[in-house]
């Protein structure tokens, strides 16, 4: 067994506020659970609920580490007392439910998969927060299946990317909205059919058309406000709406005679605060279902940057600026 | 086989407008299709989408008679040339997408029922629109659960009162709202542990406290407005809300954020439009399921008052004013 250090550098939230407030620090490792692992982190991605978290927006749930950090790749350093299956020097990509970037972090075993075959720790660290929240919310909240169309807001997003690769490869019929003729494009080349640029055309009315008026039978939302009307215009008759953020506004007017009307299913979920016997059985559904298809090239993160560990500020302010993808933090 | 008369009385709506606006003529008797059956009505059910129809509000959908009516219950005078299982002089219960209001009516083979043991044409009359809906909306897409919390609004109306005795009787806490003392007092006999009077009380701090601040598992609305937010806000968690009217308004604004957090699904249905085959497979459950509840007592149509079938006008008034439970038209 390797000796571990006494401690480690990880980034913390030094008050509220700007990408500035992100600061290096020294601290203790964290305990390793019975059922958990401890991975010496190579790479953490970025992502938006960190920035709402620097914000002090959202606040991580009872009993997670303050450090941000919701996704991380590296090497199993030390295995908890109750676990299986997991060894040390195992290469593991992680959900957690914080404290990612650090040089170590603590994850349940159940929400670790294997880096699929050919990748590298920044691939394999962009992977967890997209696809366990596509995955649990387009095909098991939403239950989309092959033959149906589908459509996310946000195309460009880490989520957006994710969305559309897994949708049209497992056979749907896959509409993106993102800001920008750049973006729309990146979105068709991931796998859309139709991308819509939002700020020069309705959605609604291009893609009813494009549906012969029979609208989209799964939308991902995460803007919300004037989209949740409009969503409800859109969708198909037995539609179903997932709602994963709120980036326009969790306050809105709507119809729902249309969601009666046409019996959608409006709903959503954060995953954060699952239990991890929950997002352990998220992890069973990847490793058999999208892992070959990441491992066979079908599917793949889209990175937009990565930045050194000590660069989280730029990485942040990056990730609320202009970006197609994921961005990464990695250690030399 | 019966001769059949050449004509029939029969209840039109002359034109849009008020109770008034009903009147008797004689009609042509409907074909039967190869999939129907012709029944000699005995008693014909009226409900809230009858008045709307009425008023011009609720179109009949695309092949329904223009003859108002959702339910009837009589003799079995006709059989399709595709119907098994069915005879002439069986004494059915059927839920019809119109025509009710007619001496003679067709109903597709599958939306019949026979009478339940003991039951005469005024109750037998009472039972399908009601119970249709809640088996649809409340165990079937609301999937309420023996140990869950339940509440329906409007608990004194023909689906409030057919709500609160199935969730009881399938193991459901049960909760209503009402709009006086008297109706409140009726709920709880019917089977609610409590009924919130909504004029004097908030069902949502109410109901919140009666669960020790877990909230409801299962809402069923037929109000919107701002009630919308309010069953956001006293959903429990992985909550359904289930709508089936707007008596308050179909526009309205809430706060999806506890949609997101809470897991909450927003659906609803109505049942007219829907294809014949959906409405058997409906009544197959009612038949399994609950045709043995009203058999034995445990669960029985309110009927509040009866009309003969000349006085449709006279009911339609008296629905749209107060009462608890059913409104039913006889035939002499």
């Amino acid at each position: 067994m390797t000796t571990l250090p006494q401690d480690m550098l990880a980034i913390e939230i030094s008050r509220p506020g700007g990408p500035e407030v992100l600061r290096t620090v020294r601290r203790p490792l964290p305990d390793v659970p019975a059922e958990g692992v401890l991975i010496a982190v190579e790479a953490a991605g970025v992502n938006r609920p960190d920035a709402l978290q620097r914000q002090g927006v959202y606040p991580p749930p009872a009993g997670a580490s303050d450090i941000p950090g919701l996704e991380v790749a590296g090497t199993i350093a030390s295995v908890g007392a109750g676990v299986r299956g997991l060894e040390v020097g195992d290469k593991v990509t992680a959900l957690v439910a914080g404290g990612g970037y650090a040089r170590f972090c603590v994850a349940p075993a159940g929400c670790c998969l294997p880096w699929p075959d050919g990748y590298g720790a920044v691939q394999a660290a962009a992977l967890p927060e997209t696809f366990f929240t596509v995955w649990s919310n387009v095909f098991e909240r939403g239950r989309l299946q092959a033959g149906e169309s589908f459509l996310v807001h946000g195309g460009t997003s880490g989520i957006g990317t994710t969305a559309i690769q897994l949708a049209r490869a497992f056979g749907a019929r896959v509409f993106a909205t993102a800001g920008s003729a750049d973006k729309c494009e990146a979105c068709r080349r991931l796998g859309a059919e139709i991308a819509v640029n939002y700020r020069t055309d309705d959605f609604v009315a291009a893609l009813k058309a494009a549906t012969d008026g029979r609208g989209v039978d799964v939308i991902l939302d995460m803007v919300g406000g004037d989209y949740v009307d409009r969503n409800y215009e859109l969708a198909a008759i037995d539609g179903r709406i997932v709602q994963i953020a709120f980036l326009g506004g969790a306050k809105a007017t709507a119809n729902f005679a249309k969601l009666m009307q046409k019996r959608l299913v409006h709903t959503g979920s954060t995953l954060r605060p699952r239990e991890a016997s929950f997002k352990a059985g998220i992890a069973s559904a990847l490793r058999d279902k999208v892992w070959p298809l990441l491992a066979d090239g079908t599917v793949a993160p889209v990175i937009d940057r990565v930045f050194a560990f000590e660069q989280a500020a730029e990485a942040h302010a990056y990730l609320e600026a202009d970006h197609i993808g994921k961005i990464v933090l990695t250690f030399d």
